[in-house]
């Protein structure tokens, strides 16, 4: 349990940056910003958004953080050293990065002599060189430096002499964070946990011998962090055996995304850093919000869950029949090596499926609906979830669909518009450069039936296209509403094209997003639901601020 | 690497048993006959088999085992100690398991005095009754024991002693091997370590003290062994741990397969082992089949195989970045923590954006494509390919496709057939249940134009459908291809559903697996470039099987 005298740890995100290198997962900035947001609220103190100039999505990501800051996390910007032979100053790669705006930026060079001379092809000194220079110059433009070593265990185990000249550069030119790379993930616990120990000693020699002052005057003291890849099942291992020797920070990426075989999970180190080993990461409040934010980031990068996930699977509290269910309800701590409800999944018995009421309830008042007093309607509602989640539905990311599932539980859901049927139609002839598509809507509203047309550039924008037309002369604020992001995550897999289709739909006005949901076996039906519920859910939304711009005049 | 001097561990798959609790595994008697057989190909000494009594299945396959024994390993079956209150040789239970005629039984019995009490409800002393007296009727009967301790790790956190008194039970009935389970998962490596340490002294003292004399006249030393579970995702980690502390047993499960988050993983810990560490488990020619065991078991209990598996995964020896690709390629050790060869794995050069003309070389080399010499060509292709990424096509999950693209670059492309156009229609009307679709294509194979009309339960499956339709007449192996999954991935999901669409068609014919991709604005005719380019693939595949095969008769 984390108490104030717990020691502190800090934990450095790089879902957006090295966890992007997952094969298979990409994302666009919209969905970097919403990740970054929602790291900022679990309390991540330091959040890597990626490597602007390198790649033009990062530089527009930063630049809208600019407009639009975190509440508490640093965002950070990543770079190399500069480049051999050159000079920082007149480096471009290092303009893009201060055109970032962020106070912190990582800067990552090369610990190991061997990628010195067959990489980068240069001498073991211009390295040291590049190392200095970058850092110096970046410290002149008011940056504070994270120094990631890159390969460092390798490094360390090949040429310790040259390794520690690394760090003693980056010391020198003013790093305030020596992050200690496990890059290619071979390396073992009780290899890490030496290699720190003997790192940490060096340095306290070091930072003794020299006595650092730096042109802000502050007498800089650096810390060891830890970063490490899982080739070897090894990450989180890694990272706390080198917390254990003294590392202060933690490097990660949430669901542990990464290259190859991934990084060290965020979602497993911090409740066994914070849980076993009474380290203070992040807030007991914000720890419950630990398996909602692994979910919420699969989805964004439209990746399955995990279910077997320490910690924060589906399976992770799940209990199979007889003498163990028993067992475990009787005294939990037969079974389970830590309370579910504290990193905010919960126990399942796989028999029972009982499980959620408070999960419907915490999620009620967060739509400002106090289902407290109403335990009937609240267990109805939870059955419908139940229902409808199994049907291949899924609210997580979409709680736009589940505030209009609670409204009309609650006998509240007011009607709009009523939906009739609709008509796709689609070709692609030889030779046409695009294909057309062309839909057909019928809806009712207050009892007056609307056929309407419009064709799109795919079925599903002719659809939205057609709805919106038959809906524009009874409420001219869906004028203002726009879709802004579509996904399409298809359920069981391996039955191919006929399986069902999960579609999100994320929907604004300019001011307001709200996502919704739809499922079918056809991925047209699918996005109409949602795209139907987006248009509902965006007039409610107009409806209640009329409603209050009336009751405050 | 192994050598004659490595010290020598006993490994224990538990994938039949243990790995058959994970959620949403089910297997055949035939499923675990092949398994076993597979696992005593790759040279595990000890196989446990099931609960034979606990489960009719159980019954079935030890006796058809009996019929059709394994060549090498010993396969064990597994069971907890007699009931309370009763005797050993007058429990049915037991009675089971001698019917399954192994040479060893595994026995679990508890170590924790919270379980004894709460969950077998009896007396501290009526437990170690139980273990010893099972396990000496077991002993008198032939059998040679393993004692699995339940729960130890927490067992003896909460009372070393009367967990202690419990191993004794055991070593003085005559169990062979001793092995402490951390059932709950929740124990951290150092931990792991300190506790085998304490044991092993603690033992080593026993022994000494009683020289034990069984009725078979052998002198029995009993070995410590471990069994770790993943709910911290420190199984493997706790595993090698004990290893380090002195344990000589170490059971695990293929792809960690298990309840809740899994057991230790063998294919992470076998290699890490025995390349790493230096011991000793299975021949270096058997380390080479690990991945095919690894997916062959995946296959087998029909899960996806982890693709960012450690050691096993497609992608556990995946390179990006151009720097990175021409660097692994000069010397794989800047990269690569092993030899993916030794545990029978490749080298996989990933085809993204970020690619250089390394990539593309290297990709080509993989395909049986010689492009060094076509330097032309290979920057045709990179630049294609770059023009293609720019437009939303993905390579690096749908190298299908890059191959067909390779194939089209350099002029050999088979034309199997010709894409004239298609028709899809859709209709949902008020009160109907499900959507209709109805496609219609028209496609041409050798000059002759064929149109052909399907319906499915959604416009993909209806697409697939009518194009299957339309090519099976010409080439009948298309009977035996089917979708084996379908992805959708909406790209600047800024635009909403007027956005790009990128769709990710996975293809199977029983053997290979391949990924197509197609990008349009149009979700359906994205859909359709990903199933043709599918479809083009498989009939690619199956006629250079045709002609390898008149190659080499």
């Amino acid at each position: 349990m984390t108490t104030n005298s717990s020691p502190q740890l800090w934990l450095y995100d790089t879902t957006l940056r090295d966890g992007t290198q997952r094969e298979g997962l990409s994302v666009s900035i919209e969905d970097k910003l919403r990740i970054a947001k929602r790291l900022d609220q679990l309390g991540v103190p330091f959040i890597e958004g990626g490597w602007p100039g390198a790649n033009p999505k990062d530089v527009q990501f930063f630049w809208q953080l600019q407009e639009d800051p975190l509440k508490q996390a640093e965002i950070v910007a990543f770079c190399s050293t500069r480049r051999p032979n050159s000079t920082a100053a007149t480096e471009p790669m290092l303009q893009d990065i201060l055109a970032a705006g962020t106070r912190w930026v990582t800067i990552f060079g090369k610990s190991w002599d061997l990628h010195v001379t067959t990489s980068l092809k240069t001498t073991l000194e211009e390295n040291l060189a590049m190392i200095r220079d970058t850092i110096e110059y970046l410290r002149s433009q008011g940056r504070r430096i994270i120094y990631d070593a890159e390969h460092w265990f390798d490094g360390y185990k090949h040429n310790p002499d040259y390794a520690l000249q690394t760090l003693e550069a980056a010391i020198a030119s003013g790093a305030e964070w020596l992050v200690l790379c496990d890059t290619n993930g071979g390396t073992l616990p009780h290899e890490i946990g030496q290699i720190v120990q003997d790192v940490s000693s060096h340095l306290s020699f070091v930072t003794c011998q020299e006595t650092m002052t730096k042109d802000n005057g502050q007498r800089i003291i650096p810390q060891i962090g830890i970063h490490t890849h899982n080739d070897s099942e090894m990450a989180v291992a890694n990272a706390i055996a080198a917390v254990m020797a003294g590392a202060k920070m933690v490097q990660g990426t949430i669901n542990g995304y990464g290259e190859r075989c991934g990084n060290a999970n965020l979602c497993s180190l911090i409740p066994n850093l914070q849980l076993k080993l009474g380290y203070s990461c992040i807030t007991e409040d914000q720890l419950t919000q630990l398996t909602e934010a692994s979910r919420f980031v699969s989805e964004v990068v439209n990746l399955a869950p995990d279910e077997h996930a320490p910690f924060v699977g589906l399976s992770a509290f799940a209990h199979k029949g007889g003498i163990h269910v028993s067992a475990v309800e009787r005294n939990p701590l037969t079974y389970e090596h830590i309370q579910p409800e504290q990193v905010g999944n919960h126990r399942r018995i796989v028999i029972s499926e009982q499980s959620g009421l408070s999960n419907v309830l915490a999620k009620a008042r967060s739509f400002g609906i106090d289902l407290d007093q109403l335990k009937a309607e609240a267990k109805e509602i939870l059955q419908r979830l139940k229902d409808l989640e199994s049907e291949g539905f899924q609210f997580e990311a979409a709680e736009a669909s589940f505030a209009l599932l609670m409204h009309e539980a609650l006998g509240g859901r007011q009607k709009f518009f009523e939906v009739k049927g609709f008509q796709v139609h689609c070709d692609l002839v030889e030779g046409k450069e695009t294909s057309n598509a062309l839909a057909t809507v019928k809806i009712a509203v207050d009892g007056k039936n609307i056929l309407e047309a419009a064709e799109g550039n795919g079925p599903v924008a002719a659809l939205d296209a057609a709805l919106r037309k038959a809906l524009v002369n009874f409420y001219p604020q869906i004028a203002t509403f726009d879709l802004t992001d579509y996904k399409v995550r298809i359920l069981n897999g391996h039955t191919g094209t006929a399986a069902k289709t999960r579609v999100l739909v994320e929907s604004g006005n300019g001011r307001q997003r709200w996502t919704t949901v739809g499922v079918s076996t056809n991925i047209l039906e699918a996005s109409y639901q949602a795209v139907v519920e987006g248009l509902e859910y965006g007039l409610l939304l107009h409806s209640q601020a009329e409603a209050a711009v009336k009751a405050s005049t």
